[in-house]
């Protein structure tokens, strides 16, 4: 089995076996595979060893998130064409320092950032089957993991039209930087004008996108099957940003991000993007992902509150669910940053209840009860 | 046990043992227990009987929107106050006429209405635990049967909340008319003056609010309990809009919408609103709601597609992975009108992936495998 | 849909659509039905209305064994031949009188009978989905309700096998009487000579053979779909002995035993015996069982404790768990009585965990922990 | 983290960090930790590195029983003395070569093992998650994986206790021998005398007891918590016989049998034997295991069939339902020999239907159906 080693605690830019941390169809294959052949992937977490296990938080302060995600690849698929699906069996996924974190990072923590204005790290101790922390204690988080990014390139007519569609956000602000980010893009083996053609386009790894990339989901485990739309020939994989475990939403922006080793096999539907009119990747759930069967508090959020009406909109009633959530958690002694940073990584059930019933969408918040060292039902 | 009969065929406004069809705080109670009392409150469907057991279409075309939804109670429940946490256990929901009905009705089916301007109307035969249609044959959709409209009287306070907070949609069309649709409100015995009073200002039940009301959330179904905020003394509690079964998000508006028997158990917290901080109603989902283990197929969808893009608009992502789903499932023979109403209605679930990868919102649709008598598995 | 009646409180000879209450090929008859059709079947609980809902016991003492299991049916399904598969959805199965029993019978009370010289009477209430008793307060039950006796008619052949191979067995007092029980046979509309001629060698309901018959197998609850042999044509359907909840093992001969109604379709695998050498029914389990997640305690037996070992005795090694169960319970307040009625009925799993490790064979007993209403983990 | 090595391919007796294989309360500590401390162990498979990844299957043949299990540890517990709970929590269970076998042993292979006389070798692939073997094509089993040996040292009145009742079954040859089998002890360190005195009465390890041992339950699996009763101070914990994944009853005595790493975190509970009448070990299932939902096949057994009849023998029942299950599978392509291996190594659940319906003991076998790539539904 070909395997590709990370050196832990080395930035991406200075690995012996290159990946890269942005998507652009022209990136070098790292390895070519044939179909049925299997390949284990190492790659440090989404901070590309910018963290350090330790209590004090400069690092998060000090965060470049430019260099955000560093990814093992391409594969390069043997036997896959451009129209076909990819599909993608995530045999396994283990962590590799055995070190995990998880960060309300200071005005890039999701929609509660401005309460945290500081920020909040965590650091978490992956014991095989459970992740506890220091910082968190009576906490115990069992393993859901799982690739955070996971994809396939571009072609360039796909590229073309994501820089088209997200320009216009960039430059409000609302989407990472592109070309002011330029510096930190690693391309596997590109160098000179080669790399700095392909920079100048090459997109950002922050939003999941038609080729799947930073997904983010969190029963894409160990166990799972991926087809993806095939947008190049040999589909071109890659992979990093691994989770030990992560909440639906991934409400703080971070999981229980880690470095990690991924095991993937290959194969192929041929002509499937056509035959089943697939788009955006489409996914089997692994049979062996936690099953906490009744054991959730459900918490419902509505996008309306107060004074305060939307039209509806899932993301404020997710948002509420999550607030709803986190005032119940401090009255068993969570602080708020706790609270969220739970929500964020335990695995948290988010599920869109109804958007039809207007003005108001409806979303719950499945919080697992066995998680906590304490009963957290209300008496 | 005190039993509420339902007429089968018989419209709300002319039940012997009158319910409601609005929220406010002044409709009188239909009847008061105890902690710890249990009562069996019938009722007809979200439709009041409009609908009919025929191929025939013209009732969805003919649908009155004001009549939704017919609701056994209030229910008064002596020991609670305002302030207090009402625990109700849903200790059973059943079919009453064993027929079911779910529509696209044309302009009020959702967020493809514009895609079906004719509707769509489907009826299911109810045969204990599965219900299946002759409009969508090879389909078998498992009981999951909950109350889509569950919720407590809202006090005077909240009520004007809620109309200040709303009006605005109202005017531009964005929610449903409350003055426009005072003529079909039904309010239990009031009559004259105190009629018009309440009518004036009673709320409409289409959106779910603080008070829960049209949750339409499927994993409130029979064997859960829900911890509702109490607004008034007595809590007043009403329920309606049963629901055989259906899916997260409950996309074309209709659930297999059926008359039903609903069971409940009450209960208190004592000031349980400032002790946990509840705001909005709380679950514990039921021990026996249907487990299909692995056999999802999931798809996903973005706040963008094609040269289209959105902010981490979740609403977005939701329907897009809807349209994914429904172009998948049209390579299998069934008819978008057919794909769309078996994602409203089928056990599936809406699972928010992530809400924080700006500009990008992600969501996951899992369709369960096992409703279907043919393999729905890509090849 | 045809449903047949059954009236409460009436013991089953004095029934006007008369069932019967042992298994003969030459029983007419109830009902025929053709396949694909459905048919609801109320009965009796297997104590024939022996059991009064009062605290007094004298009817445990009193009671007649003879009398089980009132049975309704026979249904004959046209289109099923002596060596297809009947195939049977349970599509329903529901209490009729609300009201439960669960017996340790004095001298019938399973493996631990002589522990309860006395016995022990339960009587439940059954609120919808969870069953609750006075005798046992701070226990609640969800449903998993099955028939506990479904089977199909056996051939001549196969029923003179069975008194072959059982007749030596009766006499030991190792299985119930048949001849000393030929008064209380009810063999639907049968009299005289032809109910003489079938009542000597009809055979008694209680062990499970190969025609299913007194399976009680909690798993075959509604939704679940089983395939039976047909060992005559029509094969010849009949149900009763209604379980509202049972564990595996039903240790004490009890569950939470009621009257009910089942509602069944009939379908058919032709020649399926031999196409799928299939000898004893085979069934696929419900959607909709419980699902207690990890929320179980499992206590282990072997065929060996002290002085005393057996080789590779499973039946041991289910009771030692039992005893060590009881013994546990005990220390939570629980009387040994208690214990063992709450094995026997709450929805427990029993797991063969080795035959094969000689002498010693080993079974795990797992007891749900979310129906008590204290934590019983251990601190 | 303290990691004991296991060297790859080399017996027990030759390892630098010697284990044992036999139970004695005076085989010396391997390592000692104090209560909240974690330790990983590694261990060669139950066959101690006799069986080969080839083809040929002379290694069954020659197969030395005498040489199970190779054990890692005694590991000594501070602060646990007898009469306490010794709390493990499997933290996590891995393969080590990543090779798997599962045999049907000439004349050790469980039940049926008369129909295969040659006996029958498996060798797998460990693929992260999922194991697949060249031998039997098509199936593809998820890990449910565990410590086949878990255990705690006997006392010595318990050592003496188990011999008592195990030398009249030795006699038979009911059971392994103890003096034949001396030449092959491995006792950690102990040598000469000492090594004499105690290979003397040390118990063989193949049957569970009540300190543990063989249990081969499949849900002792990651993420699993079990407390032991502890004979002696320090309570002596040792583990092995790795399981990659295995069926409840490991009926051709062989699961898929690995080289494995270990991980155990260990705590106590004061005085729990008397607190909770703990005598055999008791154990929490991990919320990780498979989830399978609905999709099995269910085979049912009983103490009948045919002529023959036994009285409320489980173990007929349970192996009645194999041979059901056997014949069955060969109706889809597998020879017998692969469907009683399928059975053996698969996570199928074989539940105690009934075991007081004299005279007949019911089991039922649940197949999980997602592990074939074909339909083995009925048609």
């Amino acid at each position: 089995m070909k395997r590709f080693r990370c050196e832990v605690g080395v930035p991406l830019a200075e690995q012996k076996e290159l990946g890269h941390n942005r998507w652009h169809p022209d990136i070098p294959p790292l390895y070519e595979v044939g179909l049925g052949d299997e390949v284990i992937l190492e790659a440090g977490g989404y901070d590309d060893y910018q963290l350090k296990d330790v209590d004090d938080d400069q690092d998060i302060r000090d965060f470049d998130l430019t260099r955000t995600h560093p990814m093992a690849g391409p594969i390069k698929v043997d036997g896959v064409k451009a129209g076909d699906l990819l599909v993608v069996d995530v045999l396994d996924i283990q962590p590799l320092s055995g070190i995990g974190y998880s960060n309300i990072l200071p005005g890039m923590g999701g929609p509660l950032a401005d309460r945290f204005p500081g920020g909040y790290k965590t650091v978490w101790d992956l014991h095989g089957t459970y992740a506890t922390s220091r910082m968190i204690p009576g906490v115990e988080i069992p393993a859901i993991s799982h690739p955070g990014v996971i994809g396939v390139a571009p072609s360039q007519q796909l590229l073309d039209q994501w820089n088209r569609r997200e320009d216009p956000l960039i430059e409000q602000g609302l989407a990472g930087p592109r070309a002011d980010a330029r510096d930190t893009a690693v391309l596997r083996t590109l160098e000179g004008k080669e790399w700095e053609r392909v920079a100048e386009t090459a997109a950002r790894t922050v939003p999941p996108r038609e080729n799947g990339g930073n997904l983010d989901i969190k029963n894409l485990s160990r166990g799972s099957r991926v087809y993806f739309p095939a947008f190049v020939d040999g589909a071109l994989f890659s992979t990093g940003d691994f989770h030990f475990a992560e909440g639906d939403g991934e409400i703080t922006w971070n999981a229980i991000e880690m470095d990690g080793v991924g095991w993937y096999r290959f194969g192929v539907i041929k002509d499937g993007m056509a035959k089943y009119g697939i788009k955006t990747p489409m996914l089997r759930p692994s049979p062996i992902d936690p099953n906490f069967g009744t054991r959730y508090l459900s918490f419902t959020g509505l996008s309306a509150t107060g004074e305060e009406q939307r039209y509806l909109d899932s993301t404020m009633a997710a948002v509420q669910a999550v607030e709803q959530c986190i005032e119940y958690l401090t009255k068993f002694g969570y602080t708020p940053e706790q609270a969220y940073t739970i929500i964020s990584v335990a695995p948290c059930e988010m599920h869109i209840g109804g958007i039809v019933d207007i003005p108001n969408a409806a979303v719950t918040l499945k919080l697992p009860l066995d998680i906590f060292d304490q009963d957290i039902l209300p008496k």
